[in-house]
């Protein structure tokens, strides 16, 4: 995990387990002459179905991306998997679009992550269902779109999606966005719309979380950064994180502590995404 | 919290919350010559009661325990509370019944911290369901009483209940004991039941906690130390502890993994029992 | 710990240890009418000294804050304590000053906190000794001074003071400020003066922590919040942090997790430190 | 990490990165018709050194583990490794030698992880500069030796080494034994004498740790496993963990605390170790 920018592919990988699977991915490298800095393997025992991450130096191979892809094909084929591979080119930024509401502590830590260079993306566009965080994103050299849902939400969604679309972004992140996304767009974004819940799920699934963890006297609360499913609060979690609390914590004290584990839980989320390194399967995610 | 074993006066008191709480108690505390070695405060917002916790070395009073306690009634009285408190004996050992089944991880550690001093309980009997744990019990000098539960449970329950009181101990620990405890025991051991449960509460009540856990891809696993209710796994939480897993950890994983933190927790939640610094309000814990 | 920004008087205290200090402090206010909402207590066994915080409603009493001070000297003295009480009103909202250099993620971290509400600071300037960080700054309409360090040390720390002292904040806020204050000043802002330091103090004192934890093959990295004195990362500690790290984290990496922990570190430190939580005792704290 | 004891091959291998590693040992492997469980790879980009775990089905293999190796010692040798590697049969139950003092808490969780199945390993003996622990370690049925030390410390250890010696161990484990190993026998157990120390190394090295927390004011105090080396407290670390403490902990709670920290990180690993998990690297260690 090098922190130098060099140009890599991130290929992800699974097919029914069965021995040779490493030999014939790491010969087929290999001879290529692919460098490879990072490998990562697993087999779910329940399914049988094998997964793996290898990330290639781009300068070790003497073709480009389009032609890694057509040769990996091949070799995926040979292991049974059609579809379930994908090769990212780190050369192309990640675009991200971010949705909100009016709670800016995810927001403002993102953005201080993206102006410190710490998250190297292409954040496009920040939208919000209220003006409170514009002049801030804004202040950053950010696009802002204020899109009220205080109408019809289904034209509200409509203007949300053609604004999201547009930019065809590798993560679509709901950070503390209070909208429920209809099933249609948890669709068109399965596997790239990225939210942080305000608790420990499956706890206090639903409203007010910090509400419910007050009243149950929990003695831990916490936040899940997980895809958006059309099942709410009930997508395959990326990464969680819990903070102690006591008797002294009012809700207000709850929700002042959550917040630094919100945003800390969704960076990490996100990073991981953006890396490629969450591997969704069935409802549980294998994070390399 | 000195670890010095000086004999004190423990003092845990309720009452609806006024000026003047804090002056009327140390006062009379100060007229007695009491010396205070810890105090704790706490006033519910919600309900409007006040906590407190104090405790007083025992040779700074020139009177016993009895004396102390009918002196104070007064004092408690003339604050709104009469019955809403309770003053220990630390040179009273507290007294603790263990119900366990097969699984030994919870009661090893006890043992554990029994034998080296650490744990300074008069710990009066072990009783199983199962004789699994019965030799090690009595090497450590304790007595083991196996009650079989493959009859009639009425029954079996009738002989743990006998068993346990008399005793009459300060604490009786579920430490993974497998069965429910029927209504008329979750009533008598009222404040004094202590379980701990293999999940972190609320998530994943009810049974096999870890192969849920599991099965919704959770990031990180727990354990709850509550008081026991009629309502399952739904009592006063006393203590909560969490531990990182992630999609190498089988069920197995988990369920070793899972023991450290279930005896953890345990063992603190106990420990903070014992030393009166668990209040219960309502359903939820002021644990000073 | 409510959040609600009702205004109290904050009494930070500490006498040598005797019977019947909380009685005489809580007879004196109980008498004033005033109304406890936070009390907590704290004896050091080592040296026999005594440290309190109170927390009184300012509605509760028939005067002012001053002619609390007054008499309050009275109670103070009468108990052995000339001067090591302080009572602060959070009617007056907490001045602060932050010195930063080029990295920004402590002081994107604070600013979003001011912004959102979160941290009700008067946030009078930030002080650079780099043009890096002045546009964000600006953009959240904080004033800010770059003060070069590339000349005479001296005559920059003499800029960096006089536009410190204008402000007479209440904390002097180093937030990865790389330079070393000298100890004239160590001296007039001691209590007030906090640094974080991106090491598990005390592992890793002075230059290139990370550098330091990576060659020791630490598993955890950490951060320490402390005021600062002429002795070099060797004050008071407020709060610390850790991370895990493993194998796979290079420098970079260690660099990139630090920070998360290093801004949750000092928000919390400083938050403490804000509130009159914070009681020096040597070179340790008491945080209440 | 499946709980289920199927006989497994470890390989761990180390050697000069190059392409093609990964390939060459898959490809021996599948050609062998081995399957692979658990597969871990790291290269360390100061040293430009290789690394990697591989774990391999016992009966997917068609022949014994003297043969493995021979065979792969050809592998090895063509990717420049002539000594950096070795191949473990979990059906040769791990020997371990346990040495203590007065102190039980890791002991004792030791001896309940054994008696639980939990850890499956043949523990041979435990060693006492004490007779204190001579009773629980032989109520589970398992050899103690006491080893005086109140007269010469080079016969003692002479003793001590040939009862450790005798049973060829995997592991010796000094669980709070609070003698020095002399720099002989660190050298005879390298790689195999494990340590847990009672501090967050590299703080707080040598005597009494927590006394040492105490006077600096830490917030966190923690446990530190280690390789024994002849440099005290020096040795490359496997595991740490930490726990939090405040003003309210005089030294005895540090150390109460701190058991539970220093019982866990120990197991942790000595599992790690156990199962070939760690390879050491300088001074420092990858944990696969």
């Amino acid at each position: 995990m090098s922190a130098v920018p060099q140009r890599r592919y991130v290929i992800t990988f699974g097919c029914p387990d069965r021995t040779g699977i490493v030999a014939r991915i790491a010969s087929f490298l290999a001879e290529a002459g692919g460098w490879i800095v990072e490998a990562a393997y697993h087999t779910d025992p329940d399914s049988g179905w094998f997964f793996t991450r290898q990330v290639v130096r781009a300068d070790s191979l003497p073709f480009e991306v389009d032609e890694l892809r057509a040769r990996f094909a091949g070799v995926a084929r040979s292991l049974g998997s059609e579809s379930d591979w994908r090769i990212e080119d780190t050369g192309e930024r990640r675009r991200v679009v971010l949705l909100v509401s009016k709670a800016g502590h995810c927001l403002y830590d993102l953005l201080g992550r993206v102006a410190s260079g710490e998250l190297d993306i292409d954040l496009r566009a920040v939208i919000g269902n209220h003006e409170t965080l514009g002049d801030i994103t804004r202040a950053h050299g950010i696009p802002f779109h204020h899109v009220p849902f205080t109408g019809d939400k289904q034209d509200a969604f409509a203007e949300v999606a053609k604004l999201v679309d547009e930019h065809d972004p590798h993560a679509v992140v709901l950070a503390r966005f209070m909208q429920i996304l209809p099933p249609h767009l948890c669709e068109a974004w399965a596997g790239r719309a990225i939210n942080i819940h305000h608790s420990f799920l499956p706890s206090f699934m639903g409203a007010r979380p910090y509400h419910q963890a007050h009243a149950r006297g929990v003695k831990l609360i916490g936040a899940t950064c997980h895809y958006v499913t059309a099942d709410l609060d009930a997508g395959p979690i990326i990464e969680q994180g819990v903070i102690r609390v006591d008797h002294d914590d009012a809700v207000a004290d709850m929700v002042r502590k959550g917040r630094d584990i919100e945003k800390i839980t969704l960076a990490r989320g996100l990073r991981w995404h953006l890396e490629g390194r969450v591997l969704v399967h069935g409802n549980r995610t294998v994070v390399f």
